[in-house]
Parts: structure tokens; C-alpha cells; sequence
């Protein structure tokens, strides 16, 4: 079994961008030819069918530009458990795309339970001696809320199962500072002390790449913060939200990248498979709306990477 | 519609005393009788089946004694979506049986995806203008690590159905110092910081108990800061999960009362669940033994409760 790391590194190569699609399903922004189906009834098994067809489009415009896309489960969840099947759906149309994916799941507990998650999404459940995997991704998101302790079942998991986790260590959103950028005892900020210990968590999880499958997400509208992070923290692939439709720009998002231009990615989501303009939208029309924004954002990240590279 | 606090503290009157009983299912330690229609596929139907007969038996032994229950969504996630309908049948059986129901799910995210979260447990999604619930509880566990910010579109969604949520303010764990015990700026730890975000949040949530929708999670493992904490958040119901265990005593979980001896829910799983011996025994021996572990914990809490109150 592979390296996560190296698999993710691998795919950017060959993809020659680190740009990530985000899956997030919301029905009621879907184009005409995906809902029209369902204006009758309009139940949770309506909008799961709605939400495998949307994908379906999403993953032809898509599955040749990018190297990984990225469900952000709450999005699947509000549907319930018809939700949760178009979930299922969701991965399997996207592993069989040959597509490296991520599920945005800010997860974690205690002991037991954090093993639990790690389970669900990493390993397998053990049903009476036979393991059974449940999602089975190749990696997820996890909060360190609970502390290093409640961290150590996803590393465990990792390891074993060849798999990843990016923990949350300064996220995209205005109020981000109210924990993660409180300074605590000897100067540092919370944010500081997630990232060396990602950096630590991670040591033993490098591949062949240089990189670890241990990473972290640090969002895109932070950039002057994500330059000192991604000091603490080289070996982590980081994982940048918040660009596009939550106002981070390419070049912020570039902050988070090594000199080498390597060792991060970047999610849209709104922008790009929500901005298609006019919801009568033929197929093929929102097909090519979904490719010309994903081929504007690999430019404008290609670009400023290149640019910063050269500075 | 009803606030959510006030029938949480209703129930804990009709039942008189505020135990509850997690349900965490876990396949291989369940008892044969539940397990043994399985042992040839093993697969997560299989398990799916188990769960909600095992359930239907713990219902039938803590109904009439506990005011509530409450579901630790990642052990019905590790069975993947078998494990989700496991889940809503769950949710059903305790329902139907009365009970309040609390998902433990540690759950959150920005702005729209903290609002997806909170369709998908408080309130409902938006399938092109009819409203659909999903999982539909009384309440949920949120981790406060995004900030205030993320928390607010569960508290909308609170007031909007007449729900609740308990904030991670300390959890059990012997990590939770590693980020909730840091002192920040002014001296004051991350834990209190967060109670006294609680209290601010649930002002406008009080119900005629006094109490409000908007409560806190605080590990019975710690009961010298229980007291502080309680004392941030004079309003706040306090879910204290790791009795029994995690190695949470009653004297350690009745120091996040108040001198009411209200204002807070004790939570326990498996010494109520797994505590059973033989897995040999029948399904009657089974229901006594759960309800005797049931009513050994009323009694201990009700006797540091009165203990408490009397010194």
C-alpha cells in the first residue's frame, strides 16, 4: 500500500496544478436540467438523485484538470440519509475517475471514538473479526479540539490503512481568530502550536515525496499568517479552502506553497461548479462553464505561483 | 414549539434524575444473542441489524427510568450507510419511546456548512422550497474551534425549531488540557473563555426553567474546573460525559451542578450497555442487567447530588 502523500504528489504531477474541485451539494442552486426531474415530489431521495447527476456533470468537466476533489460532508448530511447515499455515490463516480478524494469532515473525539471515525473513513469497522471499511477515502479533515491524544487514532489509521488526515490548524472564516489566534503562555498563537504539532504527528509519515500524510488546512484569506505556518510545518501538505467565493485570491492561497512551489493544494467549490450564470443552462453549456472556471483558476494559481517562485 | 431546555428539564423531572444512556454501538461486544443471526456474512447489514436490535432491548431495560438518550454518531458511521440507517431507526425507537434525544456528533464548519450541519440535525434542508428534515433530534454536541462565528447558524437554527446544542467548553480526554487548558492573554484558559461564550450565546435562549438552549460539555474527569466552569455559565445545562468508564465518578460529575442539584445531564455508555458479563446470557437476563446498571448510576448521583447539596 501506497504513501498518501506520495499518491497526492503524484496526481498534482500529472495534472501539472494543485487545484482541488469541491463537491458541495446544494439543490437549490443546481442548474434547471438536473432539478427539473424532481419539481413534483421534491423529497430527500429527489434530491440525492439530483445531487448523483450533478456530480456525474461536474466529474466530466473536471476529471482531466485536477488531481483530487473534496465533498464536504455536512452538504450531504442535511439530506439525510438519501444524503448519504448520493455520498456513496459521489466517491465511487469520483474514484472511478481516477480522482484522489478528500472528505472535508472536521471530525474528531475522544480515544474509542475518534477510532471510530478513523473507522468510518480510513479503516475499516470490525464486524465480528471481518473488517469492513465503510467510506473508505483517501483522506479526511480533523479538528484537534480535543488535543494531540484524540489525534493519535488518525495518524494510527494512516499508517496502517495508507492513508491521510490535513488537521485544522487556521481556517478561512472571520471569527477563525477567536481561538486559533490566541497567544497562550511563551508568546505563541494556538495556531503555531497546531502547526509544530502536525509538523511532529507527521515526522513519521513522509514518503518518497518529502511529504508527510500528515497535513493541515490553513485557509487562503490568511496569507501573511500562512507564510510563518508553513515554516513550522514544511514537510505538510497544507490544504487551502476559502478561495474563489469566500474572497481568498491565488496569491493568497500561494503563501502557503513551499519555494518549490509544491506542497499544497487549493479547493473552490462556489466558484466553480455554482458559477454558470442562467439556471436554464443546457448539459453541455454548464459542462463547459465548470471547465473554463476550473482552467481560469489552475491559471491564475499557476500564475501567481510562478510569480512568487520568481520574487 | 417548545424550548428545548425546558423539556429537557422536564424530563428530568417526570424521570427524577437527569442519567443519560449512551447509545454507541459497537458489534463485537454485543451479546450473542444479538450477534449470533450474523456470523455467517458479517457484512455492515448484518451489523445494521444488530444495532437496532440491540437498541430495541437497551429502550426496553432504560425508557422509564432515564430522561434521554444520546447517540454517538461515530460508531454508526463506522458501518457506512447500513450504519446511517441503523442510526435513523435508532432515533426512531428512542423517540417513539419517548425519550429526549442528543446526537454526539462534534460537529462544525463556516458559515454555510455550519448551516448545512445545522439543517441536517436541528432544523431542515432546502429542497427547492419545501423544508425536509434529516436526522431531526432534540440537540447536538458542537466543537467551538472556528470561533463564535460558526457557532451562530446553530443557534439561529435553535431558536428557529425550538432546539439545542452543548458546546465543547472541556472534554474528558487526558489530552483536553493540550488546547483547552492554554492561558491565553488576560490569564484566562481557553475553557473558560468558551463558557463564558456559552452563557452569551444562550441569553436570548433562557425558557421559563431558567435554563437555556444552549448549553455546554464538560468531562466529568475534571471536577475541580467543573466548578468554575458551572459558575461561568450559571444558565448553561451542562452534558458531562466519561462517568463510569472514562473513569468519571459521581462526586466528580456533581460538581457541575448547581446548588439545585439542576442544571446538568450525566452521560453513560458503556458501563450501562457493555457492563453485562457472559456474552452467553439471554436477552431477558440482558434487559435486567442494563437496568440494573441503570439504576445503580440514578442511585450513586442522586446520593453525591444530595451529598453536595447538603455539605
Amino acid at each position: 500500500m501506497s504513501n498518501f502523500a506520495d499518491r497526492l504528489m503524484e496526481a498534482i504531477r500529472a495534472k501539472g496544478n494543485p487545484c482541488i474541485v469541491g463537491l458541495d451539494p446544494r439543490v437549490v442552486d443546481m442548474p434547471d436540467f438536473v432539478t427539473s426531474a424532481m419539481r413534483l415530489s421534491r423529497d430527500a431521495e429527489d434530491a440525492a438523485r439530483a445531487i448523483t447527476g450533478f456530480h456525474e456533470r461536474v466529474l466530466e468537466a473536471v476529471a482531466d484538470l485536477v488531481p483530487a476533489v473534496k465533498l464536504q460532508i455536512a452538504f450531504y448530511e442535511q439530506y439525510g440519509l438519501p444524503g448519504m447515499r448520493a455520498f456513496a455515490d459521489t466517491i465511487a463516480l469520483a474514484r472511478s475517475a481516477g480522482l484522489v478524494v478528500i472528505v472535508d469532515a472536521k471530525r474528531n473525539d475522544i480515544d474509542s471514538t475518534a477510532e471510530a471515525y478513523a473507522n468510518a473513513f480510513l479503516g475499516a469497522a470490525d464486524i465480528l473479526g471481518r473488517r469492513v471499511p465503510a467510506w473508505d477515502v483517501d483522506c479526511i479533515t480533523v479538528s484537534p479540539f480535543l488535543g494531540r491524544d484524540s489525534l493519535e487514532p488518525f495518524v494510527a489509521a494512516c499508517a496502517q490503512y495508507g492513508k491521510g488526515i490535513f488537521v485544522l490548524v487556521r481556517t478561512s472564516n472571520p471569527g477563525a481568530g477567536d481561538l486559533q489566534s490566541r497567544v497562550v503562555e511563551g508568546g505563541e498563537e494556538i495556531s503555531s502550536h497546531l502547526a509544530r504539532l502536525v509538523d511532529d504527528l507527521g515526522q513519521d509519515m513522509v514518503g518518497d515525496s518529502g511529504y508527510s500524510s500528515i497535513g493541515a488546512v490553513v485557509g487562503a484569506t490568511y496569507p501573511h499568517q500562512a507564510v510563518q505556518l508553513r515554516a513550522l510545518m514544511p514537510r505538510a501538505i497544507i490544504l487551502v479552502p476559502g478561495y474563489g467565493a469566500q474572497g481568498g485570491t491565488a496569491t493568497g492561497a500561494a503563501a502557503n506553497f513551499n519555494a518549490d512551489g509544491l506542497g499544497a493544494v487549493v479547493n473552490a467549490s462556489r466558484s466553480i461548479t455554482y458559477a454558470f450564470g442562467d439556471p436554464a443552462i443546457s448539459a453541455e453549456e454548464f459542462v463547459a462553464a465548470v471547465r473554463d472556471n476550473t482552467l481560469r483558476m489552475v491559471y491564475d494559481l499557476t500564475e501567481a505561483l510562478a510569480h512568487r517562485v520568481a520574487s
